[in-house]
């Protein structure tokens, strides 16, 4: 039983193929740069990674030289029909998707209505899928939602308090992203907890950031919103700001609505006071090293993390575990130590000396970080499995 | 020693009289719908209350009636020179004014320059000043900067993750509101408490909201920003929404950036939810007999709270107490109660019995509501008692 994991960006396409056997990664890689001359191709199996520059007009093209790859003489199929089902990340489920789900005609139809709460991602998404049933007519395709975990926040967690007809017509709430990720998570804490009765905080830290509070197995708050701009700073994101400060900017700067857009989504967050760019790991560094500005660029994360964690404490009533997972939560000690800092109050110790270490020991999996009555984890995510699993769930009978 | 208070609004004027040899207020009332044909004054003194129609063009004419009056029949002083000097409630101090000030030509000056940062309220405040001073040549004027108090917050508090330029050449950061009753409540925490060395949390709750985080008597963080607008849910404003939401509600509904502004100032909050008005009190009977839209504005309204008391105990490392003040803060005990529900784990709790008998019984005062470790109080506040005693101690000399 192998799994094609297909992730279609608007320029590029991430793939993976898992054996459910087993439930490991037997080849991977990336499309790029989709729909340009120079456009090329990443590809990951038995232990060789190549390069493949190769014309790609759109991704039909893209999606045809990953199948024709996945053959080939570095391959790890024989034909096609070793491929059992497709599994497609798909951005947005809206209030229609609260699980994944097989796609047919009538899902596709609902799935283009979800365009404009994500317009960037949506067509990609759909193009990804409808490519797939053209180039393997018959295989069946299943979309993972990055919102469908978040589908069990309550009311007055979901609803913002503008006029409710926003709700109503325009279908303006928060929906959280990063589904798939916090699912993963949380579910390897409850089960290294040992008891799905619990209360466990998800810090997912990377490019993108967002924060999960999931009680007894189901996710109750999350701090991305409408869209993935809400919540905590990220890499060219800003997360929550004064909602006034957005018309301020945008009147005194007199910048149309998609300038705005652009400029809360890709000029600010660490890029945005940093300058120099948007790798944390640059920022890290500086404050290190004592720079004035990467001061200020760590402050202010860890701080927003830290604040949400409290918040995030208050929703749950309290707390059994923390999480950190993503780029910089499963690789950056000293943002961990920073953003646990001051929680000794909840319950929170960290093992310094441990925590340390496994950066600089490059200590791989599962870690507990703690020692005090709250555990903190550090947990490697793995999004691409949870599609897999979610696929082979609904399409292995 | 009497002290004149004045709050000028656009086209209103709250004033007071207060005596500092025992810090009573001995007059006060309201000037209302200046320049308008209906343009009409509250006045209270010796325990009577009455109302004059009269014409008020401008807050000039108003500042004068309030002065007439208060030597008139029913006055409280004989002649002008019995007033000592006069505080100005003025909205935005920026980042110039960290203290209350002697307003001089200068400073006069430099309020004009934060008028864009307060375009509905500053030109209001420094018209009442200027009357003053013609009015009253050679008193004394005092500014007292809602702000204030909230420019001890730490830089990464302060600071937005939006590109550095919109702080450096814009002033954009978060400034924080309300700042005289902040200030007045957690001064009254801390002696209660008997000691300033404390973490204390404020909840001014009232048609306006905002909430600070006190440690050793300095702010050092609080819910609004730049404007009044971000932070909690307010009685018709939404507080803290994703910020792309803004842009996107705007864009579908093609507003403009000012009909954007006053949708979200004016049209939404408990308003916007609960659709009938913008009143909490009947929100919560609506509540309390059960009806689905005001269970959820209730809900929405105290969850938000409930969340940022979690997040400034992590900002403050733990918390010794928890205040309520402001119209709903100091009047509404199932409002306090759910508030506080789920945050045993910090080591609040609730006496329930007599929190429910406050408003029952009418008691009044500062008021202990909790028996657990986190002391929990209902303390009224007193922002024009806070004009007046900085007015005092800046003018005394």
């Amino acid at each position: 039983m192998k799994i094609l994991v297909l992730n279609s960006g608007s320029s590029s396409l991430k793939y993976q193929v898992i054996d459910m056997s087993n439930e490991k990664t037997v080849a991977e890689g990336i499309c790029e740069r989709i729909g340009t001359a120079d456009s090329e191709m990443t590809y990951k199996a038995h232990g060789n990674k190549t390069k493949v520059e190769h014309g790609m007009p759109t991704h039909k093209e893209a999606i045809d030289l990953v199948l024709k790859t996945l053959q080939g003489e570095n391959g790890v199929i024989k034909s096609i029909e070793e491929i059992d089902a497709v599994g497609h990340r798909v951005l947005h489920g809206a209030e229609t998707f609260k699980d994944s789900v097989l796609i047919t005609e009538e899902v596709l139809a609902k799935l283009e209505e979800n365009v404009p709460l994500g317009p960037l991602h949506m067509p990609a998404n759909i193009m990804g899928i409808k490519n797939c049933m053209e180039l393997m007519p018959g295989k069946p395709n299943v979309a993972v939602f990055d919102t469908a975990f978040h589908q069990t926040l309550p009311n007055y967690a979901y609803m913002y308090p503008l006029p409710y007809q926003d709700y109503e017509e325009l279908r303006v709430r928060k929906y959280g992203f990063h589904g798939t990720s916090h699912k993963y998570v949380s579910q390897r804490a409850t089960e290294i907890l040992g008891t799905k009765e619990s209360k466990v905080i998800i810090c997912h830290l990377g490019n993108g950031s967002s924060i999960s509070a999931v009680k007894n197995g189901e996710c109750i708050d999350t701090s991305m919103g409408l869209t993935p701009l809400e919540g905590l700073m990220m890499g060219t994101r800003c997360g929550n700001i004064d909602p006034a400060a957005v018309l301020y900017v945008m009147e005194k700067r007199n910048m149309s609505i998609n300038e705005m857009d652009t400029y809360m989504n890709k000029k600010s967050g660490i890029l945005g006071i940093y300058e120099k760019n948007s790798d944390f790991r640059n920022v890290r560094d500086d404050y290190l090293n004592g720079d004035e500005r990467a001061t200020l660029t760590f402050n202010m994360l860890t701080y927003r993390i830290k604040q949400y964690i409290g918040s995030y404490a208050a929703t749950l009533g309290g707390v059994d575990a923390i999480c950190f997972t993503g780029g910089i939560g499963e690789n950056s000690g000293v943002t961990r130590e920073k953003i646990c800092e001051g929680l000794e109050f909840l319950g929170v110790e960290i093992d310094k000396e441990f925590n340390s270490r496994i950066e600089t020991e490059r200590l791989d999996g599962e870690l507990l970080i703690s020692k005090g009555k709250v555990k903190v984890y550090r947990i490697n995510t793995n999004e691409e499995l949870v599609i897999a699993e979610d696929t082979y769930r609904i399409t292995k009978n």
